[in-house]
């Protein structure tokens, strides 16, 4: 599958070890290169998924320079929206204590958006997933963030670490959205590049 | 987190490798015992949930008189309902095709049911989710089912494999259901054992 493929050096912008794992599942090659310090800012009247589409969108401009004939940018941006609020990788403990004690007992929202870009084409789309965490304990919280250390995770957490297992109730949408790429919309999209 | 099973022989009574990684998320000490020749039949009145929690109540009374003071018995049962049908495991290739083309472009419902038990306690419980297939090629079906071979699987799929990746557009529930055990319901129900 996806052997139109097959001329391309397939290049994963992202240091993500989820996405890297993810993209490996679709059995297409595929290479790292992640521009070191990535400009992650945005307007500030974006909301939800307009956020995550013009980051994303930004991040595959900026390898417009240095690529090749042949190839495809995969580039991706994951926020957690609660509140009329995106939430970030937390900077410390007490962030992430804050986060996760807003997002327990409650529905927010997880959007990715992906650009996917050659010379001839970009395509971006993104995808939304809403996750309903139970009521967790403080104790709880804190167990999580002093064996996991999600510092490295919008929102303070991975869906698919222990606190992914215990405390969420329901999801909605795609689950591989919440740990990083929409699987299913990148491979149909993915058979859309020429 | 859930010290108070220390006390417990937990048994994970399923041959379910998924199963068997699910349970070591909660960082729980458990064995597995899978008794040879489980009795998986059912009576042709049950309908979706009715069905897994009778068959995952059979399984648990089974174990009642090998067990043990301290032990807690774990059982379970998946299948993938469609259309009005529990569907099981493929006994061959074209079985395997058959199901799949009936779940490509549909919803169809995963349903599973534990049975958590003790010298003192029985609980059961049954959890639901939706599941919206994409429209899959007989081409991307057969791919599938020739690397994936998916003849353990309840309805011939793993969404945990490629297929769920590029196939599953959206789910509505649990994830960690869909792979065997519903995560964070077995969690909670856990915490009930005394």
């Amino acid at each position: 599958m996806l052997n139109h493929l097959e001329k391309y050096t397939i290049i994963l912008a992202s240091n993500s070890p989820r996405r890297q794992e993810l993209l490996s599942e679709l059995g297409v090659e595929y290479i790292i290169k992640a521009l070191p310090s990535m400009d992650e800012s945005y307007p500030s009247h974006l909301k939800g998924g307009e956020i995550v589409k013009f980051i994303a969108h930004k991040k595959a401009k900026s390898y417009e320079s240095v690529m090749d004939e042949n190839d495809l940018i995969i580039t991706a941006d994951t926020i957690v929206y609660f509140n009329g609020e995106a939430l970030g990788k937390p900077k410390d403990k007490e962030t992430a204590l804050t986060m996760l004690s807003h997002l327990s007992g409650n529905i927010h929202e997880v959007f990715t958006g992906v650009c996917l870009k050659t010379k001839k084409q970009t395509i971006s789309f993104v995808a939304r997933t809403e996750v309903k965490f139970a009521s967790l304990s403080t104790e709880e919280i804190e167990y999580y963030i002093e064996k996991y250390k999600p510092y490295d995770k919008a929102g303070s957490y991975g869906i698919q670490e222990w606190i992914g297992y215990i405390g969420v109730e329901n999801i909605s949408g795609s689950f591989y959205n919440v740990m990083g790429l929409p699987m299913h919309k990148l491979y149909t999209e993915l058979k859309n590049i020429e």
